[in-house]
């Protein structure tokens, strides 16, 4: 089958590469659909130390499957494979199991090929009113839920979202609709408008000082987000930290301790409310695409995800 | 008044320095014992630029007041003092009013003088069965009570504290007394040894692998100590941050992310349970003193105070 690996500090697309073998309680699904992520880009520099096949987030069409009903089923898919044995499973945190596998990240293949594999209990079967270009963000669109999974939010909060890039946009629509009126911070007009015009409140990003906030959700991917978050935090305030930044950065912790500040890191979510908030069209997504290329030009696809500014691209593997 | 001055870049013991001028609402205290702090040390080296006397652990007299019956009292202070009218102080959060004034730390002359000066408010008696050298830790003692204050913990959970200095120490003892069995990390026997003495686990510091712990105080007061309290935190575990470090440190978010840690900065404590705590014999103090000095010696004390390893050094000002 086609598929973009990243091995021996280089991305190659192959022609050739083997289809990967089913598990018992594993599915096999032929990808119709992916989305490249910033975790994506880190993992090309390096992070993760991750060598395989590549790709998180996308939808497909389950081929092979122990559950024959799931056999021609259009899917989404967590992406944590858990060994639901451990203590950490017990508790309720699979996506933090420490013998997991993630997909595309960490010990299993990705999604940046024709098929891939992942457990039954992974997946989620799409709603046949939701086009595949909606349901390719389920992933990303999960972790944004996930804020309301960590943090209680209520409507008299004041809350700011940094950064306008694809995490920013969306989760700045998905704390509003938790109730609050979040401000969106970014640097990028054409960004901030698609939120805009949704009826959301939206800021250009400058040295601000101090703003009093109750909430703020770093999504600039950046290490100076971080303390930028910091300044705008009232004392007490949570900081929700969605930023994966790859290696040391230069931090000052010291406003943290002053300000007793909460820092919350936050990562993958949970599937059903994000399907659910596409399916009632609560968040717009297709306004986030970039652009979309053909399998085959994968390579080319990765080098414009890279630049900056660039939101959404999508990979079509049909 | 004798003094011990740090202005431009340098400590200064003076001998005639004006006494503080006693505003409405304030009390004249005439300190009769002080603590050298590692806040004091961090400031002689240009953390929170301030300039003036410095010290903010004292027990003291009260001379002049308002509130007549207040004078005579042997007394120990909260160090924050707050406008009163705010937003923040309205919230009940006046430790954090962004108008404060902090003994020997921010626009306030400090403890490391003959007299002192702070809002009658601030001011709570000292139980006449506490001795001066127990009662000098009320405000440590308060801030690792701050711990309790933020972060709600139970028998079951798994604790550790990192670091074996006096914040430690301290800290090691407070949340033994939350009724978990926490365990205490160190580098010194001689250190290690008070809390073990007492009952209380211990162990030495080392690069430690992942411990599943699910709250882990670091009173390190080094940046090193938070890469290593998010190393030895389970995933969805808690990180307290007790260590105030001056300056930018290295430090990787990654693993905040990935494990979606919660980091809660503590500051400043309650002195309620602190001087109840002291009374009732639940946490030791006196061993936590290294050496007391003489005022006139206070250079000398702050250079020894400054030697690693070195525990709470007193200065006697009667």
């Amino acid at each position: 089958m086609r598929a973009l690996l990243y091995k021996d500090a280089k991305l190659t697309f192959l022609a050739d590469h083997p289809i990967p073998a089913r598990k018992s309680g594993e599915a096999l699904v032929r990808v119709t659909l992916a989305g490249i992520c910033n975790t994506d880009i880190e993992i090309a520099k390096g992070y993760m130390e991750f060598e395989g096949v590549l790709g998180h987030e996308f939808v497909g069409v389950v081929e092979e499957a122990d559950t024959a009903e799931l056999i021609g089923k259009r899917v989404v898919g967590e992406i944590n494979c858990a060994c639901g044995a451990c203590e950490t499973c017990a508790n309720g945190l699979s996506r933090h199991c420490p013998h997991r596998t993630v997909l595309g990240i960490h010990g299993r293949d990705g999604a940046f090929a024709d098929y891939l594999a992942l457990p039954q209990a992974n997946l989620h079967a799409v709603p046949d009113d939701l086009a595949d270009e909606e349901a390719v963000f389920v992933e990303p669109l999960a972790a944004a839920f996930e804020i309301l999974e960590q943090v209680s939010v209520s409507s008299s909060d004041r809350v700011a979202v940094l950064g306008d890039g694809k995490l920013g946009l969306l989760a700045a629509q998905v704390v509003a609709g938790a109730g609050c009126d979040p401000l969106l911070l970014g640097k990028h007009v054409s960004k901030l408008r698609i939120v805009y015009e949704r009826g959301g409140r939206t800021a250009f990003l400058k040295c601000n000082t101090k703003q009093d906030l109750d909430i703020v959700v770093d999504c600039t991917g950046a290490a100076a987000g971080f303390n930028l978050a910091c300044d705008l935090a009232r004392p007490r305030g949570t900081v929700v930290l969605k930023s994966t930044v790859a290696g040391d950065a230069q931090l000052n912790l010291a406003q943290v301790v002053i300000d007793e500040l909460t820092i919350v890191g936050s990562r993958c979510g949970p599937f059903r409310p994000a399907l659910e908030a596409l399916r009632k069209k609560e968040v717009a997504v297709k306004p986030l695409i970039t652009a979309q290329y053909p399998f085959a030009e994968a390579l080319e696809a990765f080098e414009r995800a890279a630049v900056p500014g660039t939101l959404k691209i999508l990979l079509d593997m049909t």
